[in-house]
């Protein structure tokens, strides 16, 4: 139902944006799978497949014999053609039957989730397709896959929002749980079983997936290790679960109190307060038709005038089918993000808003999600409006 | 410790076949990774990212921040050059440096394996690399990678073994379980539990491993579904796991005996005698430097022999990361398989020798595995001998 919902999508931005067709070519998926197909298939293939959608709305299917049966029973596809020994027949009666102007194939240079056709499938469809004038007429898809991915449904909004309540309960369960002398490893494997026990997947690489800091630091280390929980240290999780095949990606901050504490130190309820202003920075900016690098630019400033040094990544990425899931992004004009900082904002994609502080105990963070709104945008789960204050026995 | 041992496989590889160095280049590879991967890191990549193997045996790696501490750890790399903004400045620098006169780069046309690279990475890697001579000397790395991937180290060996060796448990207790009136989705899912409980992967896609035929139905339905399985029909499964990174591909058939009957029809029998003969054929053929294509001409000419119909697959497939591992195959000379079928067999290369014959009764087919040898090959797992009588409670 979903998939035949992101195919009829596509039709309407075909014609929104004015091109022909769009063209999925894949082979052996479990390997390594175009992100497209979770759109256009939602399923493996094991023989090369086509998948075209066709902007009179006509959607048609090339699969191997071995794929044919699970497709037709699929219901998504007008025609599902098949083959034993080659597709480049089939393939080459479907676009002269179509002869479209535009093709729009899989590639892209800044999107990884429209960047799903190989160097060496490129070289093979071309050769199918030689002596044709249709190599001539692709373009890449692009702009149809950022539209498509990026527009989440009502479906998929319910889904993500789910995700993200199960991660706020889940990060409530550790609250309640987590006991002096963890280490980071320790947490990570608390959560994973909790994964586990609830048969949510990772929104990212397992391993990394809570990413936990705790004390002083530095950031960026995938995999937690054996360092133990401290009173007087900062305790942050980045996490993110995978419900229904939608995701969520939050941060959390936790102060673990020393014998006589009530309160975190200052120069960590200082930096939390930044991290808060910053977001609803952002937030109060992010509407449909603003530029990323803007949002991004706007929290920078708001660093450099309480005087922290600015993060070393993007503000904010679209969240879906994976926590980062391409496309547009809030994040500043540096040449690894390509052109994705200069895209305007869309209704209805939803955004992560998230940096860190770095302080003598530890990194002070939050990361919230947003979805974008006719005339702004909503947080999907309530921000964590205060440090989380953790007390062990004494 | 693997890892470590393909990447000094990959620097013996360049040696022997005269490419200067192997470069991976890729980046959010949850999204879909790059095949290359298994082998240069092992591990998710956030950012962009370089993996260099030079044939001096120098290899270089070049991450963004949030990947660098986890590299340094893994110690597989002489350098861990690490950036924030744009990794073409390091890349650059690390070319002039090598100065290396062919760079093997991840695409092929025919390898699914060895066909990482994307088209838009690959406009951005020649836009890096833009006024230098380097451009020109890329070659396919798929001379290197599909050595490197197919052949495997005795650890790869002995892991494989491993999931065969369960592989034929699980269907020994399927036979011991299995119960009158079960579906084809209630074997699956059966299959699934014991997946499960033993905490061993699926070697392909979820839903169709074990792919399962009952009965008089067309192969090739990826997802078994409500059909109950009845006496008097053959019963195959298609089931593989992975277990320890790597897998097993195996297929078995078991007759359900009708009452009054204590050995399956003739043609059942015959069809499973052929069977046999065919991947028997096929075995006393297969040793290093055959072509894989002249394997599966031969068990062809079984079957014309016999009177029956060819297979609409190849007879065989390398089996390692994944049941379908890439590279060289025993299959027949068609477009879809490309170069596959010419490429010589090479000695600790595991491939599967598998076909079916259909019978009114349902498919009789045996898949097997077998590594290759100095001079010939051997199973990896005992094949099965005779069908696999089942009889319920009459």
């Amino acid at each position: 139902m979903l998939i035949k919902e992101k195919l009829d999508q596509a039709v309407a931005v075909l014609n929104e944006i004015g091109i022909d067709c769009w063209l999925t070519f894949v082979r052996e998926t479990i390997e390594m799978m175009d992100p497209a197909m979770h759109f256009v298939a939602g399923r493996d293939v094991v023989w090369g497949a086509v998948f075209l959608v066709h902007n009179s709305g006509r959607k048609v299917a090339i699969v191997g014999q071995g794929d044919h049966l699970d497709f037709v029973a699929s219901g998504l596809y007008d025609d599902v053609v098949t083959y034993t020994q080659s597709l480049a027949e089939p393939l080459c009666q479907l676009l002269q039957d179509l002869d479209p102007g535009s093709i729009a194939i899989n590639y892209a240079v800044d999107n990884p989730a429209a960047d799903g056709l190989t160097l060496g499938m490129y070289k093979r469809l071309k050769g199918y397709l030689e002596g044709t004038p249709y190599p001539e007429r692709f373009v890449s898809a692009e702009p149809v896959i950022s539209r498509v991915r990026g527009r989440k449904t009502p479906e998929e909004l319910r889904r993500m929002k789910a995700a993200a309540v199960e991660t706020l309960d889940m990060f409530g369960i550790l609250t309640q749980c987590i006991q002096p002398g963890w280490t980071l490893r320790d947490i990570s494997e608390f959560m994973h079983n909790l994964m586990r026990e609830r048969g949510v997947g990772h929104a990212w690489s397992y391993e990394g997936d809570p990413g936990i800091t705790s004390g002083d630091m530095p950031e960026g280390h995938g995999t937690p290790g054996d360092i133990p929980i401290q009173p007087g240290h900062v305790l942050r999780l980045d996490f993110g679960i995978k419900k229904d095949g939608y995701c969520s990606d939050l941060q959390r901050t936790w102060y673990l109190l020393k014998a006589g504490e009530t309160t975190a130190p200052p120069e960590v309820e200082a930096a939390f307060a930044v991290v808060r202003e910053g977001i609803e920075t952002a937030a109060a900016m992010l509407k449909p038709g603003v530029l990323g690098w803007k949002v991004d630019e706007a929290v920078r400033s708001v660093l450099r005038r309480h005087g922290y040094p600015e993060y070393p990544h993007a503000l904010g990425h679209q969240v879906g089918i994976w926590a980062h899931d391409g496309g547009s992004i809030l994040g500043p004009r540096w040449e690894r993000y390509g052109e994705a900082p200069y895209q305007p904002v869309e209704k209805d994609q939803v955004f992560t808003l998230e940096f860190s502080i770095q302080t003598p105990y530890g990194h002070v963070s939050q990361e919230d999600m947003v979805v974008v709104t006719e005339r702004g945008c909503q947080y999907v789960v309530e921000p964590q409006q205060d440090l989380w204050l953790l007390r062990f026995g004494h």
